[in-house]
C-alpha cells in the first residue's frame, strides 16, 4: 500500500524525500483555487512564476499576469490572485502567468517531485480519484503563509487524507491532525475559514465572494498538473 | 492583551521573534515530561546539553548524566530519556545532564528568549498559573521529531492556548489547530498517544509506563524554568 503523508509549511519541505513521489500543492486562500478557476475557465495553460522580476518580463512580452503578494495586487500589474479576475472573457485559449505569496514559491519548491498536482476544494474528488489512479506515495503541501502554518491548506490536505485512509497508508501526525481538521469542520468549511488567520488579513481587501468561492467541494471535475514549465488540466 | 502563539516545529521557530517572549519548551515523550520528573524528584538541577560530546565530557567528571537518540539510551550511558531512570533515590539533590534527540535541541535554540519554562501535563495547571502571572507574549515551543510536526506535543500546546484563551490573545492558526486537537483529545489522552507516530517508535522499546506517566495532567505542581546553564524548580 503506498504511503500518504502532509508537509505543512515550505519551511520543513526539506525534510520530504519528494523523489518517486506524487506531490499535492495546496494553498486555498487562493492560488491553487485560483489556477483551478483559470484552467476551468478555459486558459490554456498557466505559468507560475516564482517572482516579480520574470513576471515583469513576461508582462512586456504581452502577457496576461497576475502578480499578489500580501493578498493585494502589485502596482503595475491588471490582475491579481483572485479567481474573480480571470473569468472566461478574458482567459480563454491564452497563456497565462502567475506569481503569488505562497502557492507558486511552493510549487517551484517541488520540481523535483514525481508529478506535481494542483489540489484544492474546488477540484477535490478529482483529486482523490487521481492520487488513486496513480498509486504512488504522495505527499500533500500545504503552501501556508510566510512559511507558517495555515488552517485552510491543512483542512484541505486533510479532506484528501480522509478520502484516500482505504488506499493509503498514513505515516505521520501531520496526516493524523489535518484528517481530524477536515472532520471537524467539514460540514461548514465557512466556520473554519472564519477562524484562520488568513481570512482576517483578506477581510480587509474585501473579498468574500473568494472566500465562498474557494470552500466550495467539487466544483470542478479535471486536476492540473504542473510539467516543470507550465500547469495544464491533465 | 498579551499574545499567545504556537511553534510546531524548531525548523520553524526563525519565523518567530522569541526575544522580550516567555518560550515554554515541550517535548511530552519524553524529555520536558522527564525534566519535571528529575526535579520533581528532588534534583537541585537539570544541566541540558546539546550534543553527545559535551554529555561524554560530563560523564567523564562524575556527573549523572542521560544521553538519549532515537528513543534509546546511548551506549556508554547508564540512563537515558525515561522519567522511570531517575527515582529520587538516584537524582536527590544532585546535578542531572540530560541530551535528547529533540528537546534539549529545542532548548538550545529558545536561548534568546526573556524567560524559558519547562511544559508538560504533568504540570500543566502550574504552567499555565505562571504564564498569567507573568502576563508577557508567550510562545509554546512544540520539540517534534527530526522537526517534524508532533501530535503529542502540539496537544499539550493546546491545552495550554486553551486554558489561556481568556487572558491571551491567540493570533496564529497554529493555536487554533492545536485548540482543537487537545479538546478532541482531552478526555482520555492515551487515545491520542496511541496515534502518534512516536507511539509507533517507542512501543518496540518497552516503555509503555512511559506513556501513562507522561499523559498524566497536573501530578507536579511547581514550573521548572531555564536560566540558561541549568534547569530548576522556579
Amino acid at each position: 500500500m503506498p504511503k500518504i503523508d502532509v508537509c505543512l509549511s515550505p519551511e520543513l519541505i526539506h525534510l520530504f524525500d519528494i523523489k518517486e513521489k506524487v506531490v499535492v500543492i495546496i494553498d486555498i486562500l487562493r492560488a491553487t483555487s485560483t489556477i483551478c478557476s483559470i484552467l476551468n475557465n478555459g486558459a490554456k495553460e498557466v505559468i507560475p512564476v516564482p517572482d516579480l522580476e520574470k513576471a515583469k518580463k513576461y508582462l512586456r512580452k504581452g502577457y496576461i499576469v497576475g502578480a499578489e503578494r500580501g493578498g493585494k495586487t502589485i502596482d503595475g500589474f491588471s490582475y491579481g490572485n483572485s479567481p474573480f479576475d480571470y473569468p472566461s472573457e478574458v482567459v480563454k485559449d491564452k497563456s497565462i502567468v502567475l506569481t503569488t505569496s505562497n502557492g507558486t514559491k511552493a510549487l517551484h519548491l517541488s520540481k523535483d517531485a514525481d508529478q506535481i498536482l494542483i489540489g484544492s476544494f474546488l477540484n477535490l474528488n478529482e483529486i482523490v480519484n487521481k492520487i488513486k489512479t496513480i498509486n504512488k506515495d504522495c505527499l500533500l503541501f500545504c503552501a501556508g503563509w510566510k512559511g507558517h502554518f495555515s488552517l485552510e491548506d491543512s483542512c484541505c490536505a486533510g479532506a484528501l487524507v480522509h478520502y484516500l485512509s482505504e488506499h493509503f497508508e498514513l505515516c505521520s501526525d501531520s496526516g493524523i491532525v489535518t484528517k481530524d481538521l477536515y472532520l471537524q469542520y467539514k460540514n461548514d468549511l465557512m466556520v473554519m475559514i472564519k477562524k484562520s488567520a488568513h481570512f482576517k488579513r483578506l477581510n480587509h481587501f474585501g473579498v468574500n465572494k473568494d472566500f465562498d468561492l474557494c470552500i466550495t467541494q467539487n466544483l470542478f471535475n479535471q486536476v492540473p498538473f504542473w510539467n516543470g514549465s507550465s500547469i495544464m488540466l491533465g
